[in-house]
């Protein structure tokens, strides 16, 4: 299966584990391979109220069976989802252009940032991915690519509560290095002459490896973005949709308000639908100056399962299940680093949380190849998880939403017994 | 309705018809209003197996509740969808990038032209539209944005059947002017140091106007590109599936193989799925220079939809079904044209066929305005068509493909009776 995967899809094509996981099923939180056994689902946001959700599926096959065409016609499925969605930001986050990816919603929220602050400029983080398009892989330091780096891009340093720099003290040390850095990249921006159109960053940093941040870290962020003349886009595919527990977006949980954000995978539990939710003088630019149309975003059975998924996450609340669990979790996870030194520390929020794999608690020097033995056990015992960060050594848990206590509690004996014999 | 769309979605979001159709149905050939009016789609090919295809549903239904996930774990069907592609392609073209959107695919394929040649330039006809991410976008003249026009970017001019200059009297002299200025491009291109790395073109010229042209047009095409050391693109997103009737790819219809092959709209039938078609060295010397990874690309979803639409084109013969009926459409839009001088001409093949509008036979000079009153009057009648081409004023048939002789009986007696009355 691998050779004829490579004969037909190339070589080099990602894939999970030293022994990849041939799936057939999914429900809830468990997925199933072809040999019948059972996985228990630590790592996938995509299938965001559980894999197979009845009621999403239900939407989907509905709606598939009704009609599915293009925008161009009138249809109430994408104003009912627009009001449901927008009902979930502050007032300002207003308006909505419908994409089928994430990569298409930051390729896009670029687009309106420059044509709604005349500049070109983007800051991105040093360890950041956020889409696969020409425009927006080209800002991506985290994953190998040939389109060399951009003349109008920006970085600024990957906040990292847990390797502190020898200067450091506290984590508003480490804050006052990275806005300096920030500082730094607005001024060459503007020296460059393309100013700053857009500061693009995951309110979690997510894919940096959610670090701690101090109270008002983003507030500080923003006063520098605004007073370079650019906006803020908030990248929500991974923080949104109440995976940090204790609100809806990641930008709500981390305390501030941008001006643009962009939505992804979990928005329509699987089925591809993402999109861009801004304040109406952005759309209004945006509208008045690109002829933006797009085939396949907005159509019925996309919003659709958007709509089912938002209202499972309400219904059931999920967001709610994502605190406690989380909390309950970040506990288990404290106990076992308690006893096994090789789990550093224990951060995230809500379902989203992790522990780096270190050579020693002393030197906190991460250890990647543990890491990757360690999942690659996990996947033999039964449990999907994967690593990210700066170092790759960072266990990423970030189950379906409706993971609970039960589902908590396999993870962690599992991760006791693994950990006990590694 | 249309105030509610305003403020959710934006000015200018770009809608059909000065009356706009309030879809909530689709069936085969048909779709219903609102108001349960009926109305024969002689425009949409996404739904290119006829809208709500019972068998596509069905997949689509089928696998949604039994798994949806990405591709980087195992799962057949994307390995089953890819060899079932790739066998109605040259040997040559045998490996397969998933993308959920004919605009990712365009973006994908000219980062792969540029890794796989070293070069940097693109030539495109000087009325293009290949969608809308960013690196696509900007490409485009035939719709408005802000990007401006990058400096690796060239055009040739769109060959126009109908329009011949007056130096002009056979499509071959056409040819030549339009080869000339190819030629043109790609010196300047070479001049610049960007060099070529594609030719990116639709092997119809689907939104140029579907000219007709000389015999061995794209060989003549292909050697230049290939001597200038770039490759040829064929944007089969409106081509593809058998639209032209003879043959399963437009490029195979107009007699010519490419390097790169892209794929979008009708490929599941209205699922969000699209793809990249590409030789070997092109996909390995893509994959070992960029990670590219796509969330839902290639989701066993997607495959599910994209294999059960494939399999409907063929056991349904679709293919004849588009020859045939196109043929007979053909001749009964000639003696139609023979009544009604606004009707200047008939051109396209298969299911993609049409009408320029114009003032008079002898002038040939193109109406607009008259085309958009028309369409509009149809609409009224219950019939959707659109306009396209270089004036805009192209009438443009393309149904789905089970379209049948009923369907154009029904659809001419009603484009006989407006065209008699306005």
């Amino acid at each position: 299966m691998l050779a004829r995967r490579e004969r037909l899809l190339g070589p080099n094509t990602p894939i999970f584990y030293d022994n990849p996981v041939h799936l057939m099923r999914g429900e809830g939180v468990w997925v199933f391979d072809a040999d019948g056994k059972r996985y228990l689902d630590c790592y996938n946001n995509v299938p965001h109220v559980g894999h197979c959700h009845p009621q999403v599926v239900e939407a989907i096959a509905r709606q598939t069976a009704t009609l599915n065409v293009h925008s161009r016609y009138l249809h109430e499925n994408v104003l009912d989802y627009a009001e449901q969605l927008t009902a979930t930001f502050d007032a300002a986050l207003s308006c909505v252009v419908m994409t089928c990816t994430g990569s298409e919603a930051n390729d896009v929220a670029l687009r309106m940032a420059a044509t709604a602050t005349g500049n070109r400029g983007v800051i991105v983080t040093d360890h950041n991915y956020h889409g696969n398009t020409t425009a927006v892989m080209q800002l991506a330091t985290l994953l190998p690519h040939d389109l060399g780096q951009p003349a109008h891009m920006r970085t600024f340093p990957t906040p990292d509560s847990y390797h502190l720099q020898p200067s450091e003290q506290t984590l508003e040390d480490m804050a006052q290095r990275v806005l300096a850095g920030l500082d730094e990249s607005i001024e060459s921006l503007r020296q460059s002459g393309h100013g700053l159109a857009a500061l693009l960053v995951c309110p979690i940093f997510a894919n940096e490896g959610f670090p701690d941040l101090p109270d008002g870290f983003f507030e500080q962020i923003k006063k520098r973005v605004r007073a370079a003349g650019g906006v803020i886009i908030a990248d929500e595919v991974q923080s949104g949709f109440g995976r940090c527990g204790s609100a809806m977006w990641g930008h709500q949980y981390a305390n501030f308000e941008p001006d643009i954000v962009t939505l992804g995978k979990p928005m329509g539990n699987g089925y591809p639908v993402a999109g861009v939710v801004c304040r109406e003088d952005i759309m209004h630019s945006f509208r008045h100056n690109t002829a933006y149309f797009n085939t396949f975003g907005a159509n019925p059975v996309a919003c659709a399962a958007a709509s089912a998924t938002l209202r499972v996450v309400q219904e059931e609340n999920l967001l709610d299940n994502a605190m406690q669990s989380g909390q309950y979790m970040q506990q288990k996870l404290e106990l076992l680093s308690e006893r096994f030194p090789v789990l550093g520390d224990v951060r995230g929020a809500g379902l989203f949380l992790g522990s780096e794999i270190v050579e020693s608690r002393e030197s906190r020097a991460p250890d990647a190849a543990h890491g990757r033995a360690l999942i690659n056990a996990m996947r033999d015992e039964g449990v999907l998880m994967g690593l990210i960060g700066r170092f790759d050594n960072l266990l990423k848990i970030r189950p379906p939403m409706p993971f609970n206590r039960e589902h908590a509690d396999q993870l962690f004996e599992t991760l006791e017994s693994v950990l006990a014999r590694m």
